[in-house]
């Protein structure tokens, strides 16, 4: 129903590298901190009392698509939300991140994560997805973490600089591992076909610390989890999108996962990322965050050079190289707004050109 | 003389391209707190207080040399050492890194950096630097932080995960920026030369935060400034070896600073990073520092890839892709004995089945 709906709006054509009439436009963590309504929310709630309360993650999720303008909404959420259930204890400490009660230090550990039915034990995820899916006059991406950045808070305890203890326990327990990353990847199979069936009409997986590993490492102890990932997903007939920091080296293996939508930081050209990736895949980039602090002139400018280069060929989604950063002044709503607009002004712009031609 | 004396070293030879009889070896943060005997001094001694001494500098710059048996002995020096006689208070802060007192805010204060004369100013650099060079058995490399790196700390006052008020200024005070790294380069050139002028046979830029740059930001607003560099250090006739991490998508650009040796990071293949840089650069790397937390069959297996990659052609530096990592437990020395061993026997035997063919 929810596919039917959407079938023709152009975030969803530009996933699936149909020609559109401007260029989609939304942005990673468009809901939070920059924005005062959020901030006065999060003086009563944490992160997780809103994540849990179907209400507050209809507002919250909802507020930037009434804000700015964007073609897309994501649910409000956290990557660390589904481990809850298969028996992690955790909290999210203001300016630290997810700081794990028992992080996963043995094979005994692995086993004793249990799978569950996402359907029953994150009813309130689904339940502001059914309703955002109603309401929202654009359409909804679901999200998730991947396995390998979920396993890197579970062994790490919290988050990390270096994954040294990830990566030296990827080493030296590769059974144990592999069950760990076979886990988490079921669970997040389970947890996305549940938001797709709740009214998602777009998944995101975050795999926001892979781009620490060698492209090695990636092959043999990463993309193998990834693939069967996205393959288990396919048949939804959804775009897949994949996004991580750092990944320039990496995107070769990560065009082989069977992801349809690949997130490009703002390290590597998006001419150059369509290059290593190959024609089917649709490109989601990749302005640097940092730019929202930048004069609006070179903002601009440079947000004018990233739909050039996107909007070169069609799958092309306007976003940022990762989530708005925090920062004191905050991005100011209206920069986004403004933002937003040239996009969809300039995208027009050349795709007409380009079609002129 | 030292020139001289070393002139048919295998480091030196291979960092001129030239055939080697084994590939040469030497470690990023080789001397540090892996080393029982390091952290023994530290507990008398703050890490500038051993910069500061010739004599404690030159004991710890030695250590590893004739621990480890590697082919070049790198300075123990800090990278804001230099930034002291410009006018730059700092300390350098415990599990934090250096903090500055008064941060680099206005063209004012840019304006009141000095330069100065390193002889002078820093002569106990260049005094341990001279003992060093005349008794050590391999040569002695020196070392700055590049300008970008340097600036970062100058600007954000320590340590940065995003470097958001870095770029916030390089972009909307651009003539203050290039006035910053201006005077920065120019002292990086007149502490490399005094540091070659008593002894070190080769030089090292550290730039490691450049990596979070877009390729168009590195080009016009740090590529000047490094050509600057390297073009004034040319006439000396010492390798000039420039590193940073995450620089993947920067290296076509680091070609063109005058570097003759690029450092590589882990998150790209050595092969794949000599087609970008072409075949007059030559390489030092890339081994993951973490593998040093691996166990040895795995570490050993990972080494030989990377040796077999670096000496498929001449001009070939094994080294880690980063500084040795503090971790608990920590690094054990005799695992990086064991490792330049493996380096220098099967470096032997590449490079022999090379020349058979």
């Amino acid at each position: 129903m929810t596919l039917e709906r959407w079938k023709d709006h152009r975030f969803l054509k530009a996933c699936r590298c149909e020609p559109v009439d401007t260029v989609p436009v939304w942005y990673m963590r468009q809901a939070g901190r920059y924005q005062p309504e959020y901030r006065a929310l999060r003086e009563r709630y944490s992160l997780l009392e809103i994540c849990r309360n179907p209400e507050l993650c209809y507002t919250v999720t909802r507020l930037p698509v009434d804000q700015l303008g964007v073609d897309a909404a994501i649910l409000f959420s956290d990557i660390m939300v589904p481990l809850g259930p298969m028996g992690v204890e955790f909290e999210i400490k203001e300016h630290i991140g997810p700081v794990i009660a028992r992080p996963v230090r043995t094979p005994a550990d692995v086993a004793a994560l249990q799978l569950y039915a996402p359907e029953d034990e994150l009813a309130y995820v689904m339940t502001a997805i059914r309703q955002l899916a109603r309401d929202l006059p654009v359409p909804l991406i679901g999200f998730a973490g991947a396995p390998f950045t979920l396993a890197s808070y579970l062994i790490e305890g919290g988050p990390s600089r270096h994954h040294l203890r990830t990566k030296a326990w990827m080493w030296s327990q590769p059974d144990a591992w592999a069950r760990l990353m076979d886990k988490l990847a079921a669970m997040t199979v389970r947890y996305l076909r549940a938001q797709v069936a709740a009214g998602a009409a777009a998944v995101q997986v975050f795999d926001s610390w892979v781009g620490c590993l060698a492209p090695a490492d990636y092959r043999r102890f990463v993309l193998p989890h990834m693939r069967a990932i996205f393959g288990a997903l396919t048949d939804l007939g959804v775009p897949l999108i994949y996004f991580g920091v750092g990944t320039a080296t990496l995107l070769a293996d990560m065009a082989e996962t069977g992801a349809t939508v690949m997130g490009i930081d703002w390290r590597i050209p998006l001419a150059d990322a369509r290059r290593i990736l190959g024609g089917r895949t649709a490109v989601q980039g990749n302005l640097d965050p940092a730019l929202l602090f930048a004069p609006w002139p070179l903002l601009a400018a440079r947000a004018r050079s990233v739909i050039e280069e996107g909007a070169a060929a069609d799958g092309f989604i306007f976003n940022l190289g990762w989530g708005i950063l925090h920062h004191h002044p905050p991005v100011d709503p209206a920069t986004l707004a403004r933002l937003t607009e040239l996009v969809h002004a300039y995208g027009r712009e050349v795709l007409a050109r380009r079609e002129g031609r």
